[in-house]
């Protein structure tokens, strides 16, 4: 051995060592409970993180051990909690996906999930039981990249702030819920609040009062939340949207944001006015502080891609040393966002985030296995559904992890929904009937170590001339973005133009009104993982799929996750 | 073996056989799920029966088994049904008290409850997991006397109606029992509604509109239910309230009621103009249709006990063959009952009600043991609770039949709560700070087939001069009714006025403001039985306890009553 092999051994050896002896242990211990919260003035019961919503916010640096105590009090409801974005490798019953990676936590009982954060980051945590996520159980997750690691940030920044946007109902989640399994379908409205850091105000407060609701404009509760910088200085925002139903347009008003971080990965920097952030994505700005600092600036976030019924969410940006108190209120009106309905504009700005130069990590050049997804609204039995090629999907009462690792048949449906649509022939504009959509708990059996392309194709729902935006959100893994597209997707046409070179890694995507959306993945973390989209009301109306992946290799189970289903009692 | 005594077995045991021949299996099949209902004519979430609430009624005849299938079809909440006033002799796991007897049935789960029948009555079933009785999961169960048995019926009708009372707010029951244990309490005060058969009738439906809530009067769901009665014939009213607080006064207009039956027990007939019937219990009365054909006549159901907020709920007696139709309201005013506060009347009730001469069961004359428990309202870390003995009650998340038959030592406190208090020096009139109140879930073991006495001492509340009426209800048995009083119980005095000689066998009891109710059973139920205020929010804070009793000679437990606590995941 050459003296230089050897001094490359010895710095690695020590490097190792010195990120071993770095990596700590996270504790939290937490009590989810319901309490009478008054996020945007108005008094409604919240599912909470120890009396919070949201949840306190997981610091961690990359490559510790995160071990979260959950203990439900809930009186009669259940819950599992999803940690957004934690690829859970080893761990795959650490996902908190209820039905899918464990049997969900009874009152009383208190349940300990362990995992390890391997890669820094923006991620978040939130309830994957139900409705749930809509009750308030959601938070951040905030990973730090390890000192002189080979992820370091590629940029520089002299402080940070979070935002956690957020969608709010008066309405309980169970309302809402019992209306959407319901014929009619009873729909819930738009959400009367768009809520920044937990915090938003109800324009109505007079009117919510009259209506028998309890409202309080002046609780320190639902107060703006105020962002205070050091002129001259730049920071890093670190932005999450957790909402059940809104995509959202973000922005700080007079000041231009550089995206450098989006899910995790970094990102060829962008400039932007406005952020277009959907449900389960996360991103990372800087902004510098280089505005006049006698005034405040809004921060605003403003439903795109449905008719808004709901008014900017506002916080405030305040300048230290300014002449401006920081809870002034700044002079101008809220920004409004872009037009809800440009859906060019939030295209364009999909496609712009790639991976930054000195972070590719690039794609496997083809796949071994192609599916494709047409997401449908359909009617089964007078029921309105979310499809993929028309099977829609119903979580099982076991979950699939347990199933699968312990041989029980029966468990779920083991025909595997289908690959593929008729695509050739398919009107993705126009309004179809699809007589045989069906409903199915069905899953993916992928195999361990393979390359999978996933497309998902939009297309046109029930009411005529129109088609949503769903962002669908992968666990266990992190995708490539290999392109997008508006119009119907053609597999002998639009692979060739697959960005191959610098695509970003990301876990939650959007799919673009009448677009579609192509990603690939590494099937090589055994588990069981959903893959669905993550507007709270589409998943439970069967908008997802689950794969499987090497479920052979994982470890023993922890019993913890089992007692339900073909579990009950111990089976 | 002389002619008699073999003409006499032979009889027996064709009786038996033919008993035998007779018992049927009576099957139901149940969905719960949450939908929405308008009871009282305002739109609410109710937890339903194959969509209804009340549930259906259970009809068998005595010595058959029920089988009930419940399919938990809630989202994210478990359930637990409790066959209220069935003792479950040989099936304690089929008892439905979460906590208790079974862990509760998740979502997605099927549990089967499979009892026998064995006495003729009147009882109900309920929800008995957190508040959920609340909620609307409730019904009646109405057993026929088995032909020309013992235990046929010793008087005569010509009909039968069925009544169920309850009461019924607005909020819904997670906004109740987030209330009861914040500090400070959050009451949702008093009910909004009487219902009468699940139908009422929210007084101020413009004011509902209002307030937000969706009201309309019109409704078939809340029209008054309709009494039809053929002149001169005679009526079974079985009547039953399943009142999560109120206590009821009950009264058919212009009709005498003659009362025949306490929770399953012939009573010595007496006649009253308006019966009182506290939340767990059951009565029949007969009326005869003698009244003016011509003209309605009002069921009324009136608040007592507690200063009433809640209108009367109200239904209709109609003749058949009359001038009236049978949908007219009658030409009064409902009867607003007697004066809400005036105890003695409704004592002299309570010591009114005794077995009926030909169907005494006498008393062991002694007891072997006497539990003395003052119930108390307490303050307990700022928390309002209730207590017994200074103990407030609270359910372990194993069932007690579970950890004592598996020996899980560590499921609940072992220590057993007090057989006494200082009664002697305790002044049941004032406001008492009861400083050493505690919380426990420890229970108190009985000798298998001993006599215990249980004497409920009532006293003042947290509030001066205020003392409210408790409803008891014994799971797994009736005991005997031995004596009321009001003021301070004195074990050196008072048992020598107990009536031995024809007390009622009860399985629910009032204890009286500032008063006490002494009972006696015999513990020859192998199993694990509850013992608690029938109020839902009295129980939620604390006032029950759990009586053990020959738990070794259960048969083997039911598997499917596991999986929670110490059980989950199959230990």
């Amino acid at each position: 051995m050459g003296r230089l092999p050897w001094l490359l051994c010895c710095l690695f050896l020590s490097l190792s060592l010195a990120a071993a002896a770095r990596a700590a242990t996270v504790h939290q211990e937490w009590e989810i409970s319901y309490q009478f919260k008054s996020p945007d003035c108005v008094r409604k019961l919240a599912v909470t993180i120890n009396g919070q919503t949201p949840g306190p916010t997981i610091r961690a640096t990359q490559g510790d051990t995160v071990v979260v105590r959950v203990k439900n009090s809930l009186l009669t409801e259940n819950v599992a909690i999803h940690w957004h974005g934690i690829r859970q490798i080893g761990t795959p019953w650490a996902d908190g996906t209820e039905g899918v990676t464990q049997c969900p936590i009874l009152p009383g009982d208190t349940f300990t999930y362990t995992f390890v954060v391997d890669r820094p980051g923006t991620y978040m945590y939130h309830a994957h039981y139900g409705m749930q996520r809509s009750a308030g159980l959601n938070g951040l997750i905030v990973v730090a990249a390890a000192r002189g690691g080979p992820d370091a940030e590629p940029f520089r920044y002299d402080g940070e702030h979070h935002v956690l946007l957020n969608d709010w109902w008066h309405k309980s989640t169970y309302e809402q819920a019992t209306g959407l399994a319901s014929v009619p379908l009873g729909w819930v409205g738009e959400p009367q609040s768009l809520l920044i850091n937990g915090r938003g105000r109800f324009v109505n407060c007079s009117a919510a009062a009259a209506a028998g609701m309890t409202c309080n404009a002046t609780l320190p509760e639902c107060a703006a939340p105020v962002f205070a910088v050091v002129p001259g200085k730049t920071y890093r925002f670190r932005i999450a949207s957790v909402t059940s139903l809104s995509a959202l347009n973000f922005e700080i008003e007079g000041h231009e944001m550089t995206v450098v971080e989006a899910d995790g990965h970094y990102v060829k920097p962008f400039v932007v006015k406005n952020l277009n952030i959907y449900s389960g994505e996360t991103y990372s700005v800087l902004i510098k502080a280089d505005q006049d600092p006698n005034r405040n600036y809004w921060l605003a976030s403003n439903v795109v891609s449905r008719e808004p019924g709901t008014p900017t969410g506002t916080a405030v940006l305040s300048y230290y040393g300014g002449r401006s108190s920081p809870r002034k209120a700044p002079p101008t009106t809220p920004p409004t966002g872009p037009a809800w309905n440009d859906t060019t504009y939030r295209f364009r700005q999909s496609v712009a985030t790639v991976a930054h130069p000195a972070h590719v990590q690039p794609p496997p050049p083809r796949a071994d296995r192609t599916i494709l997804l047409l997401n449908t609204q359909n009617k089964i039995d007078g029921h309105i559904k979310w499809a993929l090629n028309n099977v829609s999907f119903t979580l099982p009462h076991t979950p699939y992890l347990v199933a699968m690792k312990n041989g029980l048949l029966g468990a779920f449906d083991q025909r595997p929904p289908p690959e593929t649509y008729a695509h050739q022939g398919y009107d993705i504009y126009a309004v179809q009937r699809n007589p045989n959509a069906t409903v199915s708990d069905g899953l993916y059996r992928l195999q361990f170590g393979s390359v999978v392309d996933v497309v998902l194709q939009n297309a046109n729902m029930l009411a005529a001339n129109k088609s949503e935006t769903h962002p669908w959100h992968l666990h266990g893994h992190d995708f490539w973005v290999l392109g997008y597209g508006i119009g119907r997707f053609d597999p002998a046409v639009h692979p060739a133009a697959y960005n191959l070179k610098d695509p970003i890694l990301k876990n939650t995507v959007a799919v673009h009104p009448y677009g579609w959306t192509a990603l690939r993945f590494k099937a090589d973390n055994p588990g069981v993982w959903a893959f669905h989209c993550h507007i709270e009301s589409h998943f439970f109306m069967g908008m997802g799929i689950v794969f499987e992946e090497g479920v052979e290799r994982v470890a023993q189970l922890p019993k913890e996750i089992t007692g339900c289903g073909m579990t009950k009692g111990g089976h």
